[in-house]
């Protein structure tokens, strides 16, 4: 069974809960972009997913992709689903019109790419740079450069990549080594030599599109080491003129998942390229759409996880192992020697706080999505600046917290199957594996928990942070259950963050020591302020909203009094600072 | 990097904490078994498992187990390591003398196979059955039938399997179908022909033993249905008089991990077998060694934990990424411009929080082997008897927790490598596969829990419990800092057994909520009573002990107030059971 979209609920959770509607037709850009449209491009999305990506994954996983004679070739029908894909105007929905695109709200790519990523990671791993490609060219390529590359990029004619790691510069991009020389002038500008190997490159080469617009972090000759130092080339694989350039795909990593998408080692051999940005701001130009890539692979994560809970569910609502304590004699038929998997409460419980994670993250995600769309075109400058605080906050902790439920819940969802979760043909244990490196990459998660603790609180110390919860208090109504729940967490949490801030004026590592543990507080507030906002939406009072519902108050908004109680515990431990180091000088 | 036991921290917990040769030396039995003698045998079995199993491992992975014709081929290596294993004595070394055997104590045995999982757990997962088979074939099989196998199993000439599961019948046994018909009478005794499949039948076939004796649970003519109309049976692949078996493999099931084991998929075409045990005592047979075979696994996940520990500390060594705050100036060389990730708060916890798990799991797993003995051969019955408490009480815990930990701290491990640790090459993604499927095999984590507090708890209402909880109670002293946080937590656990014990006569699914929450606050207690007996020796000053023990006091202890409160929200729902319940009926 492969994945399948229901559309219907994420309709529901967009248009019902969040009034998606009135929230982006309040922005000019998108005044006539009203629930109709939006829903009609939804199920069309939906539908094709599921006919057309999702049968895709497990062949996908099972024969991956090869690489000979410098040529990678995808997995069996990827190529084929990609033209259709491009040549649909999938890629160019969120892109302006001017290029070429759709003008439609960044929420809807996102839902899109949460659907895809459900039903074939592997597969859309090669159009999932797209965006963020699009948007860095338009914002800060030449004219020259944009005019030869920004409309293909826009409609996915063509894909892109971006070169970051090297083999001893992950996290830490700041130890970039490769090079770039100048070269002569070209119809498209100055031009550059670019020298150096590139490692774990999604989509470095491929076969479903012509060309590739590599996107490569490099050193100009004179450059200052460390981040201040890289700037930011545009590197095809094709010349305009058509001829190969000097990049070649060396090897494709053998990797735990993910098997449907080519991760390469790319070396580029005095590679032509051209500058975008200004020299030296490299990472500048890289991470304009920092936010939005993030969360793509929080949305990643959602979708992950709903997969593995749709799998999951219809096993057990088919299997029947034992007699379960308190099930309901309706699902057992007279010649049933044993209950559906459904009625054991072990099992029902992990369906429904993944039910729980997955509803809750989209809610979060989708509202995020709707920030990014206002924080662009909101007329207001205060409007603007509001809801990039929302996503310059939020978007960690959806990424590090989603991509973490991915992986735990899908492993949980696998364990519904006993053995059978185990063996390949369910496809449950293809999700587990393919959901870790969601972890790992755009920043690990332990980089997430320091940009929200270090970057994000500590800085103003905890103004913004705090007139966020005040934000988030005013949608909740202190006289229903879940939000008179959530309000005093809430008030937990906001006291205990002026504490913090505080106590790493004191102690110059605690911040590190607690950002996970910090990061886990958020995600379990918003989790609980999510699930307010849905309860609070009529048509919630079924078994399909309530149980997830009593998952979140009986077993998802507990672990914050424990996280509080893992970090308090680091802070009696500040005067034991020195005993830290010398622990590292004994390693 | 393949993995390298350390014989003298195993022996380290094993004498200078546990004091194992006192206790054992008190058994009639083990007498002569002196603290010089087990070293020795330690130091041998360290040694031949890092130099020949370990570095097999990864082509066990990549190569994997081929099905040809009905033959089965093993990886590389894989058949000569077994032949030089049984030509040593290794399977031999806790048999008795009289069947061939060194007579060892059998926690000597556990620390052997903690070594070899963690070195390749494919490989082991073949000699892994035959200590449970010897123990089976022992003390139920006829004289006639344990003159023809039992030495040959005893000195693991011949592998054995366990063929238990059929597809539709895994946790739930009693849905077995599988047939046996009386045949004529034999040298052997009694023949059956035995007909069925079964399935995830590990080391079904292979190339590592010329015969391979099947343990077969099947239904005589006329059975009852359910658990109790099963009956075991010996079926060899080849028969006494050499000719094939009527045993076929018909497939090797594709898997998560574990690719060095074949996982079979068994038919039984009217196959000769002798009865094993009294007819309809098949569970009963299989089921003398449960808590040796249970405990087996947990040593699994301390040893897979363990592997990934060692990969990702030599890393964490090794790798620089980024400043670390409050970094040692000393691990900083002029030329770094970054510092070790061992230097990162964050990733020096994941690796103090996994050794505390590897070695209080140690702590906890040998004891249990010891009382495994005592059980056995304690003079005094009372003494057996609480040995024998003690290990029906912890297995459960054992095995759920440290498989659990094993999935989750090796996830971890493979963080710190970031990126890299996707990769198949460093191998930290194989434990994270390999180590997923210890937390459903030998009964799964959530029946685990599920024996714990329903069948060891609830049938005396906590008698045995409370008493066991004084009896760690009794080991511990107040007047050190981290005896009196387990004490603490001891009464409070104390206390809540015995509410638990009330509130499940008032509601007939209350321990099936809470059970897994349950088995977790008495591992968390555990793992405070072990680091409290490190805690306590000499020569545990240094940072090899100080750090996981820090990780103990701040991160694991915790968990059990987070449980506590997980369990009672599931109290406050009692009066909603029947919302539960209309819950299923809507599934």
């Amino acid at each position: 069974m492969s994945y399948l979209p229901v559309s219907a609920d994420n309709a529901f959770l967009l248009f019902d809960v969040l009034k998606a509607d009135e929230q982006l037709q309040r922005l000019p850009a998108h005044a006539a972009t009203d629930r109709a449209l939006m829903q009609q491009v939804l199920e069309e999305a939906g539908k094709w997913v599921g006919e057309v990506v999702a049968p895709l994954s497990r062949e996908g996983d099972e024969i991956g992709c090869r690489l000979k004679d410098g040529k990678v070739s995808t997995p069996p029908g990827f190529a084929q689903a990609y033209q259709d894909f491009w040549q649909a105007g999938w890629p160019a929905l969120a892109c302006a019109e001017e290029d070429g695109g759709q003008g439609l709200p960044w929420v809807l790519e996102g839902v899109l790419y949460e659907w895809l990523s459900a039903a074939n990671h592997g597969w859309t791993m090669a159009p999932g740079l797209l965006h963020g490609a699009y948007e860095c060219l338009k914002h800060h390529g030449s004219e020259a450069l944009k005019a030869q590359y920004l409309g293909k990029i826009a409609s996915g004619q063509w894909l892109a990549t971006m070169c970051l790691t090297e083999a001893h510069a992950g996290s830490d991009l700041g130890l970039v080594r490769t090079q770039a020389e100048p070269m002569g002038d070209t119809a498209l500008g100055a031009s550059h030599a670019v020298t150096g190997t590139k490692i774990f490159i999604s989509g470095g080469e491929h076969d479903l599109t012509d060309n590739i617009v590599h996107l490569v972090l490099a050193r100009l000759p004179g450059a200052p080491a460390g981040p201040r130092g890289l700037s930011l080339f545009l590197v095809p694989k094709l010349l305009p003129e058509g001829q190969r350039n000097a990049v070649v795909c060396e090897r494709i990593e053998e990797k735990m998942g993910l098997h449907g998408s080519p991760t390469c080692v790319m070396r580029f051999d005095g590679a032509t390229g051209w500058l975008i940005g200004r020299e030296g701001a490299g990472l500048n130009a890289m991470f304009v759409m920092m936010n939005a890539a993030r969360l793509h692979v929080a949305l990643q994560g959602v979708g992950l996880l709903d997969a593995a809970w749709q799998k999951a569910r219809a096993y057990a609502l088919e299997r029947r192992q034992m007699r379960a304590p308190g099930a309901v004699s309706a699902s057992r038929g007279p010649g049933d020697a044993a209950d559906l998997l459904i009625e054991h409460p072990a099992l029902r419980r992990t369906l429904d706080v993944q039910r729980a994670w997955v509803d809750g993250g989209r809610v979060l995600a989708y509202q995020t999505g709707i920030y990014l769309d206002q924080a662009r075109h909101a007329e207001a400058a205060k409007e603007r600046e509001q809801a990039q605080q929302w996503c310059s906050l939020i978007t960690p902790v959806l990424k590090a917290a989603w991509t973490q439920q991915a992986f735990d819940g899908a492993s949980a969802c696998l364990q519904v199957f006993g053995g059978h979760g185990y063996m390949r043909e369910w496809g449950v244990e293809q999700i587990v594996r393919d959901a870790r490196v969601a972890m790992i990459y755009e920043g690990t998660n332990e980089i997430q928990a320091i940009d929200l603790l270090v970057r994000k609180l500590l800085p103003d110390e905890g103004q913004v942070f705090g007139q966020w919860l005040l934000f988030l208090r005013k949608s909740l109504d202190a006289s229903r259950a879940l939000d008179a729940e959530v309000l005093r967490r809430l008030a937990e949490l906001r006291y205990f963050s002026t504490l913090l801030v505080q106590g790493c004026k004191e102690d110059e590592t605690l911040a590190w020591r607690v950002a996970d543990d910090f990061l886990r507080c958020v995600a379990v507030l918003l989790m609980g302020w999510a699930w307010a906002r849905i309860a609070a939406a009529p048509g919630t009072e079924g078994q399909r909203w309530q149980g997830p519902l009593q998952a979140v108050t009986q077993r998802v908004l507990p672990e914050m009094d424990w996280r509080l109680q893992l970090m308090k515990a680091q802070w009696r431990q500040t005067s034991m600072v020195h005993g830290v180091q010398a622990a590292a000088q004994s390693a």
